[in-house]
């Protein structure tokens, strides 16, 4: 893991600290747990100790000694932030229905022009492995310079056997050769295929007999996910689907409530999903069942800005005790930025969030909905070295000066990777 | 002016060539003029000619050798983006005041807990020159970084002559000392001293008796803007200032119809004002009105967006034929952000702004709104070479992938300041 890294005297060190345990709700969505002139000690790529600039020159004085420093004066120090719901692995990109959106055209203009969704599983399906690799390669660069250090990637632009397996083995490779972590998600049920639009149910049976089977088995994924929402998976069907799911060691989670109400977030309260997404739909009730079955609600703003559509109620759901994160949904349809911190930016003036709501939903609760807040999410000694440096002097300026990526510095497991803004 | 510059191949060339004569209006907005494999020669800080690679390479053969060379291949190459609207020269930030706005307090409480613009107002009254020259120079900095290379300053929180003139002989130095270009626009009456709130009398006779025949004089302005809003100034007081001005050969400029219709846009048309800006709240008769007397509007949908409120009708606007121009409003309390390139994308999704129409708004458009038409915002011969690099396939992936800096280059007179996202 190379040599010690000693950051130091951050104007502000938001350690996040006291949330591994379970998901922040409510008022410690708030809880930063921030020291000013704050420092920060990584040996073996892991977090020896935070704490006051003074107090950790003291205790550490030969180990700091030892270490390569980096001076955070005048900056804000926060974990790497943690995208929870991508679909990294994709080929190509649909700027032009964007522009068509943009003149007018309707999203079934779009489809039987041959775009949507559609077009992406065409051309992921066409791509080669070699493709999807430098593709996603390079939008993982983007993440890093733009603060993130662990994503979470979803298949389901392969939608057979064969090609889940491509999107699924690329990810993992990424996750072997790239810095940046990735955790996996099979999302075989993310659209039912153009020619069985009027009859899913042996794709719905594929899904379950020959996909979760095999990837489970590969150990591809940790996680099932399925698009649940009307002319696309049921509730019954994606019942089924997550059940199954579930029953090979996969966790479920659920795309539920986008379009319209639809049961989505009672079904992830039922069957125990880890996170539900989306939810700009999400019923009071379902809300409610989310909240004590301690799902996490994964919003995802910049889908709706991209489409123009409604915001969820990220205000109403913490208010409710719904733990929430917040990302990028990061997609070549709905929503292609790569820019989390505009997803925090969003979070606070399109949701009603809190500065401090925003940087929670983007650290340990965004660890919480992938499962790996024992490990990043916040800066505890034991975790990960995965961290953030902006160039701004205290944290209400990351959505004050909106718009701008901000991220000066980005370290990976002890390691510089991003600095002055640009990758190293 | 250095060595010859050749940028070669771009992707596209957007050359935004013929609209120097008047502002875009209506389908002309959609006309980039755009070269596929475009080439740009600078010689002398002076665009040369632009054309197809192959074509310029045969007719500057010699000359190309000479200069140095950027490959702008795959890359998107545009005008140097002008900002026709901020308010560059203050001192302080105000975020804590956003964080009071987000947490549920309303405008009046941020007021009376001594923040608003009487804040910033406070605060640029006490700054020493340099503080303010550092300041300011910092955000230049920031506004190349985001691909702008001309930028309208505003005074207008001195509100007494002596501050007033200090805020524009800041200006005035930065244009001496800053490679980005500043144009300069007196404000004196951006808003009503505290203490004269329920007489503003006098000191409307002051910005009309003692301000403007100074700042004239000392030839430190071209324009003179005013706030005419309910509760600031007047239509009637409006008039007056902005025709005073006239007579001391400062162009009228105005800020209309932010907050409810109040005639501004009417009376932009009637001073003869060069643009006319924000107008969330015009009347269809002021558009019109605007439209039939060449006055650029200039929407600033940052500030809708940062303080929650409605978009101006953009495309409405374009549609009844007004000429549309894009800006920032940087300024600390209103529109904290830099970054031009986003306010391209609430243009697009905020305001049903087309990817060239928004183009269009933030290159010559933005040059017509003020004066500048002649020098600077398209890439044709005799212009400055003032060049911005995008490192995207095609203009439409600029607000596609959206929330993103996607500045590679920034060219000013033919010198390279930005490369690689990183100032040089
Ligand atoms: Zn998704
Ligand atoms: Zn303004």
């Amino acid at each position: 893991m190379g040599k010690a890294l000693f950051i130091s005297n951050a104007a502000q060190l938001i350690t996040m600290a006291d949330h591994t345990e379970q998901p922040a709700k409510k008022e410690a969505m708030s809880h930063l747990n921030l020291i000013e002139n704050g420092s920060l000690l990584i040996e073996d790529g892991k977090v020896v100790e935070v704490g006051r600039d003074d107090d950790m020159r003291d205790k550490y004085k030969d180990r700091i000694q030892a270490a390569e420093h980096l001076d955070a004066s005048g900056k804000v120090v926060t974990p790497g932030l943690v995208d929870p719901h991508t679909h990294l692995v994709h080929a190509g990109t649909r700027e032009n229905e964007y522009a068509m959106r943009l003149q007018g055209q309707s999203y079934m203009d779009i489809m039987s022009a041959g775009g949507g969704i559609h077009a992406t599983t065409r051309a992921t399906q066409q791509a080669g492995h070699e493709q999807l690799y430098e593709e996603s390669w390079e939008r993982l660069q983007q993440f890093l310079i733009h603060g993130v250090t662990t994503v979470e990637a979803k298949s389901g632009y392969g939608l057979t056997l064969e090609h889940e397996l491509k999107q699924l083995e690329v990810a993992h490779e990424l996750q072997a050769d790239h810095p940046v972590d990735i955790v996996s998600t099979f999302m075989g049920a993310h659209a039912i295929p153009m020619d069985e639009k009027d009859n899913p149910g042996p794709f719905v049976n594929r899904v379950i007999d020959e996909m979760i089977p095999v990837v489970a088995e590969k150990n591809l994924a940790e996680f099932n996910d399925v698009f649940c929402e009307r002319g696309v998976f049921t509730p019954d069907q994606s019942k089924r689907i997550l059940e199954a799911g579930k029953k090979y060691g996969l966790t479920p989670k659920i795309h539920a409530d986008e379009i319209e109400p639809y049961e989505g977030s009672e079904l992830a309260a039922e069957v125990g999903a880890i996170s539900a997404d989306h939810l700009l739909k999400a019923s009071d009730k379902g809300i409610r069942e989310m909240a004590a079955a301690d799902v996490v609600g994964v919003l995802l703003p910049g889908t709706a800005f991209f489409l123009m559509a409604e915001f969820a109620r990220g205000r109403h759901m913490i208010d409710a005790g719904l733990a929430v994160a917040l990302s990028t949904d990061q997609n070549p349809g709905s929503s292609p930025t790569i820019s989390l911190p505009f997803i925090m930016n969003l979070g606070c003036l399109k949701m009603g969030m809190t500065p401090e709501e925003v940087m929670t939903a983007t650290t340990i609760n965004a660890a919480h909905a992938i499962g790996r807040a024992d490990e990043i999410g916040s800066l505890e000694p034991g975790k990960k070295g995965d961290v953030t440096i902006f160039d701004v002097p205290n944290h209400l300026t990351l959505s004050y000066k909106y718009g701008m990526n901000h991220v000066d510095t980005v370290v990976k497991d002890g390691q510089v990777l991003v600095a002055g803004g640009q990758l190293q």
